[in-house]
């Protein structure tokens, strides 16, 4: 059975006073988004999928996207939640409240838990201040420890500003320029690694940008970036993020590849990579990796490529022993095997297996409470 | 039985590029906040009690206080647990990574659980950019319409940088003046009602005040405060607090009364005020509402004081009534009946009363997965 909540699609109250937003699960998140925006309130859930993807899939996901750095995960965002039971009972936790300290967190469960607990019908949404000042910076760095660096500095100075802080190497920017058009580099040349920061704030972009210079001529001083551009209009703005945005785009022009959407602690990253390029290219010459991603969350999303002249067929036949590899490496470095994407039918295996066993039985048992017939999405995650 | 973790009081990890604190359970919140802005982060979670509460207790009552409204609840702040199940085994959820989709969040289900379903024995929490710019205003006002308005206002152009908005009505300040020395009142005449207002930044104290002070303009113009102060220095920022950090030791000095830690939708607090005092006096003239808290969060304390020249029994005999009338009017409005304080065996019986039976039913069965033998805090919450 296939349920479709395309017409639970109402929003059903804005808050500005509260700063709440009732909305049903069907709603598309982009939409959500414009009409916080038009009550100059921000819904900070922001990625690629929001023009189709729903708020309740978002919730069932716990999406993050680019500004987790700043706002947090999709579950971050909720206040409340009504689901239907397996059984049709209705779970009444469409609250807007704050502060409620009775009892637990029922709505907690079902954020994330990927439909295996119940239908989300509805969600209360935290909205914050719109920010109408924004500026971008494109720096250039030698390597991950660099970026790192350039992470803790950053937020030292900028604090909450700082909203999204993707990371790239530079081998994405070639393939970027190669396969998608109307991409410009602002470099004159090819540096190994490249990190893009947008920091906003509610006014004044000018008290904003003369930060962000001082920021950056800060950071070029301390050798933590080699190189740097930063926005001076909407439009260079935008035109910056696609060099981070069109990556994924990039790859699926070149053919298919290996997905492996993973988290680090953010300190290890830099070992991280090391370590997997390494074994990588022991495991097989030519392997091309793109590694991309939310670098300040920790989250990379690290792809593998099929060696040049390689059969098409690469990542479902001889490339797929690299997927064990890095799942096992990052677990290895204290990572999680899916930072947002969730379980669903592709990565059960690998979650059942790598699972802390005492975390699966309780998982199961609370699965049971919800669901004792197991009738929610069979299949998916458990 | 009981259990002491005073000795579970070591800090295992300050990481300020992953901008997070990993920490033993008995470690006492004040020593958790001087460690991180020894190293120039912020721990957030302030409340009156930090000096002697242990962070293990903050995370089992889900603590609030006066951050709430920037920072969010102790849940917010929590990235890994690590707990003790009642059997012994140990839950290892201690994981710095700010992404991890893999399964039900059960951490979740540790944090405001009192200590029903396991001993938390250490937590990982997230760090913030040290603040070194504040400012504080103390603003008269009308009435919490008044209040409502300037929050909105505030919140639009401040964003982030308002990190506690508190209310408290005139006789608090009456009160506070009468029964705690050295308290100063820095307007010239009582008004109804005050809010407190903190703003605060990481760098560059003159932008604040000057955005501040354009704020207050703003909103003294559109008549959303009739009076208001900008603190100038450290000391006068402390010296305004005092006026509502005092107002709980005074109320302490004038004798028992009724305490009431309600959260209201934070548009619906007027109504309910209004509604709440009008029921008070039909039920027992002369009987004196303190009414203060963390407005921003829609979280009062709704203390209630006897008629001046009741017996001092007055709230364990005939005002206790009272209390069963302010819970339920919270209700009427959509409030809970424990905004920040937990449940524990004070309100465990308006708790079960008042509770979906839904909600009770799947806390009981989820205390019966962590807990089958029921030994955890017996007569606590459930
Ligand atoms: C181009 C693109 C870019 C993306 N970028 C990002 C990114 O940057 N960060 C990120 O985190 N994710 C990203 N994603 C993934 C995205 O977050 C998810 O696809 C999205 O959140 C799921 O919403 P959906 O409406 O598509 O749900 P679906 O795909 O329909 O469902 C997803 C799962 O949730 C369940 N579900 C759906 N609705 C409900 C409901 N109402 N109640 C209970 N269960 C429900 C479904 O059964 C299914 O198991 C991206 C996806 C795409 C296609
Ligand atoms: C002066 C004062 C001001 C306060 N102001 C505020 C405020 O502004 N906002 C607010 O939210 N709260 C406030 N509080 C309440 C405060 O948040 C709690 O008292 C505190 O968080 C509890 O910590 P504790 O170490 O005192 O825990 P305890 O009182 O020892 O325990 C509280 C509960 O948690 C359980 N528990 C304790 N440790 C663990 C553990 N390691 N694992 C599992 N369960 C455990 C206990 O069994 C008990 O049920 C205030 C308290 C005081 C005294």
């Amino acid at each position: 059975m296939v349920l479709s909540l395309d017409r639970l699609n109402k929003i059903r109250s804005i808050d500005t006073v509260a700063n709440t937003m009732v909305a049903e699960a069907g709603c598309i998140l982009g939409n959500l988004r414009r009409a916080a925006e038009e009550k100059h309130r921000l819904l900070p859930l922001s990625l690629a999928a929001e023009d189709s993807c729903q708020i309740g899939g978002n919730l069932a996901t716990n999406a993050g996207g680019v500004n987790v750095v700043r706002y947090g995960m999709a579950r971050e965002l909720v206040l409340g939640i009504e689901a239907v039971l397996p059984n049709g009972e209705i779970y009444h936790g469409l609250r807007t409240l704050r502060k409620d300290n009775t009892g637990y967190d029922l709505k907690q469960l079902f954020i994330g838990s990927e439909g295996t607990l119940g239908v989300i019908t509805a969600a209360a949404l935290r909205l914050y201040a719109r920010n109408d000042a924004r500026c971008v910076v494109l720096a250039a760095v030698e390597d991950p420890a660099s970026a790192l660096k350039l992470f803790e500095f950053l937020f030292g100075v900028c604090g909450g500003r700082l909203q999204a802080f993707e990371y790239f190497t530079g081998a994405c920017v070639d393939l970027v320029l190669e396969q998608v058009d109307g991409v410009q580099d602002p470099f004159p040349q090819r540096y190994p690694g490249y990190v893009l920061v947008e920091l906003a704030d509610t006014v004044d972009i000018e008290a904003l940008n003369s930060q962000v210079e001082v920021a950056i001529g800060g950071s070029l001083e301390q050798g933590l970036c080699v190189d740097a551009v930063v926005s001076t209009s909407l439009a260079q703005l935008q035109s910056l993020w696609r060099l981070r945005e069109e990556i994924s785009e990039a790859q699926r022009a070149d053919g298919p590849h290996l997905k492996h959407d993973v988290s680090i602690p953010i300190e290890r990253i830099p070992d991280f990579m090391l370590a997997m390029e390494t074994k990588l290219h022991k495991m097989e010459a030519g392997v091309r990796p793109y590694i991309f991603g939310h670098f300040g969350d920790g989250n990379l999303h690290y792809n593998v490529s099929r060696p040049v002249g390689a059969d098409k067929s690469w990542s479902t036949t001889a490339g797929k022993a690299l997927t064990t590899e890095v799942l096992n490496e990052v677990l290895r470095f204290g990572g999680s095997i899916s930072a947002e994407h969730g379980i669903g039918q592709l990565k059960r295996e690998d979650f059942l297996e790598t699972k802390d066993p005492l975390e699966l039985r309780l998982m199961l048992e609370i699965k049971k409470v919800f669901d004792p017939a197991s009738i929610m999405n069979p299949g998916k995650l458990l």
